[in-house]
């Protein structure tokens, strides 16, 4: 929740399935819930990402680059908590953070840069990727304002 | 398959079930071709993933790092060829990289850092690493050493 | 919830990367959610999977057996609900139904026959049925006995 | 390979990423495997799925039931074969049988009713299904009929 980003903060029961014969979470696991989170923080500002895609006409907010660091594995039965924030808007890609956490230990950390990603006029069959709308930026320092904090300031003043 | 290390090439068909509503792969699902690409790597040298546990007495081989760049989305229906090779050997971790290719395009790069793994002694619900044993570092070597160029300049020799 | 069974209900909201190009959920992705009700269905009587296992030295509740019927697709950004009952126990083995409701309509039916499984005494790599033990049969009648009518009715006689 | 129907046949390596803490294959990784088998068999008679969509004009052939046993599982590192057939062609479904044996042992069986799925053209949201073209049905017996037994006969009659 670093430089004051909205984070979406969503908790999951890690599944009998999402595990390995190591008895721990299959890594791929982990990047399905994260895909998640992302899809999450949207919903938050408004977004749900079926809404999105046809209000913005995008095909989705496909991933360019990703890194992630395991630190602590998780299993079946274990309720973790997934906190989320975009930590960067350039002009039609964005990155985010993903913190894993387990018992309050960080177990998980990923960062994942995604495209704002249209269909090209030219050949449907082609991505290319859009500039982000100003609008929706401005949707997560909107409901950034709406946080208790400053709730409670605005109040004061009244 | 630079600095001449072992490679281990893959050949996916990418299946409709791989695939978001983007049409496109689901990302979390390259890591699971890019899982079984490493353990093809292990299998090339005599060493399926289940004989490989049972012999050294580890419970796997996870992650710890991970990184990922997709360069050029695939689709359900489509071909694409991983090639994949250990880059680096550590005390009790090393270093995998896989290259994807789509029509000799390289469309998805990742690196991973997994550990050598066994349950703790103390604690059997707990991962601890182990060195990796010379051995196995040894079957790379000695497999790269039959490669076509080696094998030619021995019969040479005879 | 016919017949009296203890029921859980299960709200999950579906994904992006649960559907397929069809933009609709990839059949068996549904699977992966009904083996999480069916594990709901142990937590809520008090047997979390991984305490289940370890109190009764399982190594899981396998299936023999699944019929499915899909009656309307779902889609991502929807949210559904799982109602989860088993059905039948028998002496090694059980029967679970899953209903699945998308706006209140039943999407998908889904019957399950489920071992009690230990790993084999003589062969650890083979698995073999066990009875299912009473106490575990008797949490769920004991639990649906708690349920509001019947807490209505015991406070009345106070 | 009952009643002379095409069969396809696909060797399947059951990854650890399939498997389950109890060391088997985790139950709808199986309906992953039976759905590419699936479009193996179109893929067999010269339509891959991508090609199948665009030619037809259809979203999929999504499953309305489903029906399996499970015999014996399947671990990691094992090889598995798949065989299936396409049982019966209804006016616009039809049925698949997968039978996966591991070491020439049944071990899943699995019977798929999907339908020949298109959008609706009122409401382009929902999908209807339509009848199979014979064109499609007639390229599984056309197929049928290069079989060795029956080429075998045609060169005898040269």
């Amino acid at each position: 929740m670093s430089k004051g980003n909205l984070t979406n903060r969503k908790t999951i029961h890690i599944e009998w399935g999402d595990c390995d014969p190591a008895q721990i979470v299959h890594f791929p696991r982990y990047f399905a819930y994260f895909d998640a989170c992302t899809a999450g923080l949207f919903k938050k500002v408004g977004l749900p990402k079926r809404q999105m895609l046809k209000t913005y006409g995008i095909i989705g907010i496909p991933l360019v680059d990703l890194r992630a660091s395991f630190k602590v594995p998780s299993r079946f039965s274990d309720t973790v908590v997934v906190e989320s924030e975009i930590t960067e808007w350039r002009r039609s890609s964005f990155c985010v953070r993903h913190r894993l956490f387990n018992k309050n230990v960080l177990a998980v950390e990923c960062f994942e840069i995604r495209v704002w990603a249209a269909a090209s006029e030219a050949d449907p069959e082609r991505i290319e990727s859009k500039p982000v709308p100003c609008e929706v930026i401005e949707m997560f320092s909107a409901e950034k304002d709406q946080s208790p904090a400053r709730l409670k300031s605005r109040r004061k003043k009244q």
